[in-house]
């Protein structure tokens, strides 16, 4: 495993990756329009720092406080679906340069309160949306996502920005071809504006590194608003945009959802294309395949988002892609489910409430009409996947640690603590493997993960199951830097089963009383 | 690398090997009843030995003058088509029993005289026929290959039988479950009657191992049947089967296709089930994912195995298969192709019969009224490829050495001249990964194959493909031991593209007289 010791860089290559982030957060900074600058007065009413205190951005409602966006934008921001949104842009209720300048507006908002964003191209952004309006008045719709602002996670790549996905070593390089996604989001009608942030490396559930900051939770500044794909989930919580695009391959796209209390869904791998990423790793290592995905803060756009791309084939822009038709189910089957209830696995127990959140929601699909069977941590196999997943990703850091240390930048603390020995469940496929060479390792570890993938199939077909419900984390959001590995999200991710979060309940102070010890050989981060 | 140096193993280990593998070959004999047993006079007709005199099986008609077949059984395993047997079957023209039993006879023919057979279960394949006419009786078709016999590569699982893959170490351990396409021929209402030969290793392409013997090449008993598949490819082209399930990693199931002038179809990988193969390498090492497909004697036999088993839907029974419906094409559309023609690759060049072959075809599909797209060399990347695939292939060559050497038993030919240096054309990447651990070595790979990958796409985008016509290899079917790496269909497991192989043309001593020199820097067996 590469190692991240005290940095031993000489003082010239510390000043120089100082220099090269101030640059590029000048840069960054200069490119918000003086008149979307937050107004100190707003920043008076916070508690500060935002970091450290609980403030509740959207409960505090800031975005009007700060006087920038009119009451129309404040509207269009704030009270439409994704669906809606577009009817009103197809129908000319909506023009595509107001729902852009809107949703801009607010994002450069969320970024000077919550260090959401990475690359901003408002100018463009205004451009494309003249364009799509004028194709409009002629009586022309680009494509089902006509006109709609979509924010994109920084590893995606824009022809002409940035794509540094937090290596201080990476600044300075622009993409100079769009990723497939992106040419297919542009073919569909859509209009791009904001890249968001992400961790360091892309592998710690805290979206925080040197050049972009962290970014903070707009439900409780204190809060992380998880990651990897954690400007994204800040974000579309934030309102200041529609629909995202973010990429899980432990839980990326879910964890900022359930954090920050989005939709958020990880498909099968290979359906939404996923090539031309920005990468942190060993280029060609793929040890688990990661997906691309929305979050947004309806379930409708998860499906309109999906069945658009599905449908724009794909296959022909991105070798990784595979074109898999839109399957419409049969509403008549879909009154009645059989729906699986997954158990809280021993080695990673729930927090109240996301127990209490769960328990609500078996019983509300079962007044729908619903089976529900309940399925024990044995069959789900929670732990054993999720150890299986830590053991894969950790074969090769060798790379994304010399990124790091390329620029003598220092590890952010949720990197650093990745490194520390660190109590992650019982491991009882390391003693088995660890003498093996590297490959023999990653084979070994195939033929579990192929195991479990048996079991899992086996589970769905025996009990001729539609679907399963549980829970994407042991708890809801956790003070920065405290998240751990994310065991209810990876699991899926090696299992490869698509996976919405779906925003359910709240925490309460009086119902989530219950005491909840952890126990020493149990991992996860503090409760909340 | 795995080395295969000169046996050093105590006499007792070599007795010990050799006991074993009499004892099977008696088992396997004993298993052929008496009354197919081949007459030791039609064996006076023929010119022995067989493997290295030229005997034209097909062309002499042994199996008429065995006597063992009735005239209607000759005309069953020679005169229809599998959509053709299919619809006697389902009309009850033909009872199941009758069609079993009559290509169980020319398969117990075929395996006296070409070897091409592993296991076999005639009992039980009359036993299920019997069952299966006795619900046609009852008005019941079981499924779409109601009654059809259906031969099986070694390598599948069939419950109580062996799947030694040619290893004399893995003898003795009988399967305790069906593969997964097992289950879905059965339930698709297959008869399932022999398994068939394969190499040792699977990885060459001679089917030859020391338990079952060397598969000939019905045609032409002095050259090779073509692997890693080649008991299927003599068997089908033998007429011993309607159809025969083969896998392809490197061309396995096209290379026996087209030294035997049958149809072999390899589809994109996991979309015909591949699980619980029995596996001559490391478990969970898949540096190219393999892929399931079917030999036969007609175009059509390829669409309707193809079409059951996806319509079966696989996923519920395999999940390393992903279920992607059958897609029907506009027969307006397809009366109009772009056709891709694949360049010789300058480091493979092909032999004569294969180059007019393919010039015939070119011509042929522009006189349909398609329209032909030439392809370059450099577009088509065979040698590269080639390259990446044979790298990826020998990063673990230990266990199946390891698998060879368990018992003692020495290596065939084939086997122990693939660890011999060879010429295998330009090395390219070699000096640019020699130095690298295995995994990076992988990953390194990896990035070539995406590149790869990516090139074929755009290319297919850019000129509109539909499909590309290429030589399926530089030869035709040449002598034992000598096929060499298989480029051209290496090739398509690495780009992960569907293939099929069309037998057209034959060679000619009148028309391939053009003189054939292979360059000191071009790989590939010897013209025949």
């Amino acid at each position: 495993m590469g190692s991240l010791g005290p940095d031993t860089g000489a003082s010239d290559s510390l000043t120089d990756w100082k220099t090269k982030v101030a640059h590029k957060q000048k840069q960054c900074r200069d490119a918000i329009p003086s008149e979307w600058q937050v107004h100190p007065k707003v920043l008076e009413l916070l508690d500060l720092p935002l970091e450290k205190k609980p403030n509740r951005l959207i409960d505090l409602d800031v975005v009007r406080k700060t006087g920038i966006l009119s009451d129309r934008e404040l509207a269009i921001t704030e009270n439409y679906t994704v669906q809606e949104l577009l009817a009103e842009l197809a129908s000319g209720q909506f023009t595509s340069v107001e729902v852009t300048t809107a949703f801009s507006k607010r994002a450069a908002i969320a970024q000077q309160l919550i260090s959401c964003l990475t690359e901003t191209f408002f100018d463009q952004a205004l451009e494309r949306a003249r364009y799509l309006d004028q194709r409009r008045s002629e009586g022309k719709l680009v494509g089902p996502l006509h006109g709609l602002p979509i924010s994109l996670k920084d590893s995606f790549q824009v022809a002409g920005t940035e794509a540094s996905i937090g290596f201080v070593s990476f600044l300075g390089k622009k993409s100079t071809e769009n990723s497939p996604i992106v040419d297919i989001l542009l073919s569909l009608g859509a209009v791009l504006y904001v890249k968001t942030n992400i961790p360091m490396t892309l592998m710690t559930a805290d979206s925080h590194n040197n050049i972009f900051g962290r970014t903070l939770n707009p439900l409780n500044t204190a809060l992380s608003a998880g990651g990897s794909s954690g400007g994204e989930g800040a974000l579309v919580a934030f309102r200041g945009s529609p629909l995202g695009v973010g990429t899980d391959v432990a839980g990326s796209v879910r964890i900022p959802a359930l954090c920050c209390g989005t939709y958020g869904f990880k498909p099968t791998s290979s359906r939404i294309p996923y090539g031309g990423q920005a990468n942190p790793g060993l280029p060609g290592w793929k040890p688990i395949t990661a997906c691309a995905g929305p979050l947004a803060n309806d379930f409708e756009a998860m499906e309109i988002f999906t069945k658009a791309v599905i449908g724009s084939v794909p296959g022909a822009l991105d070798s990784t892609a595979i074109d898999v038709p839109w399957r419409q189910l049969d509403p008549i089957a879909m009154s009645k489910l059989r729906v699986g209830a997954l158990a809280e696995d021993p080695s990673y127990p729930l927090h109240p409430p996301v127990k209490r959140a769960l328990d609500e929601a078996i019983k509300r699909v079962q007044a729908d009409g619903h089976e529900v069977i309940q399925l024990s941590a044995e069959q789900g196999h929670v732990a054993d996947a999720t150890e299986v997943a830590a053991l894969l990703f950790t074969l090769e850091t060798e790379t994304p640690v010399g990124n790091i240390k390329a620029s003598g930048e220092p590890p952010v603390p949720s990197v650093a603590a990745q490194h520390q020995p660190a109590n992650r469940g019982e491991r009882r496929f390391v003693p088995e493997i660890s003498k093996l060479g590297k490959l023999q390792q990653y084979a070994a570890l195939t033929v579990k993960r192929q195991e479990l993938s048996e079991d899992w199939r086996k589970l769905w077909s025996d009990l001729r199951l539609d679907a399963v419900l549980g829970p994407p984390a042991q708890n809801t959001a956790v003070p920065h830097d405290t998240y751990g590995w994310p065991p209810y999200t990876a699991h899926l991710n090696l299992l490869d089963y698509p996976a919405c979060v779906i925003p359910f309940s709240k925490t309460s102070k009086q119902l989530d009383r219950a005491p909840f010890t952890v126990q020493p050989h149990q991992a996860g981060p503090a409760c909340q």
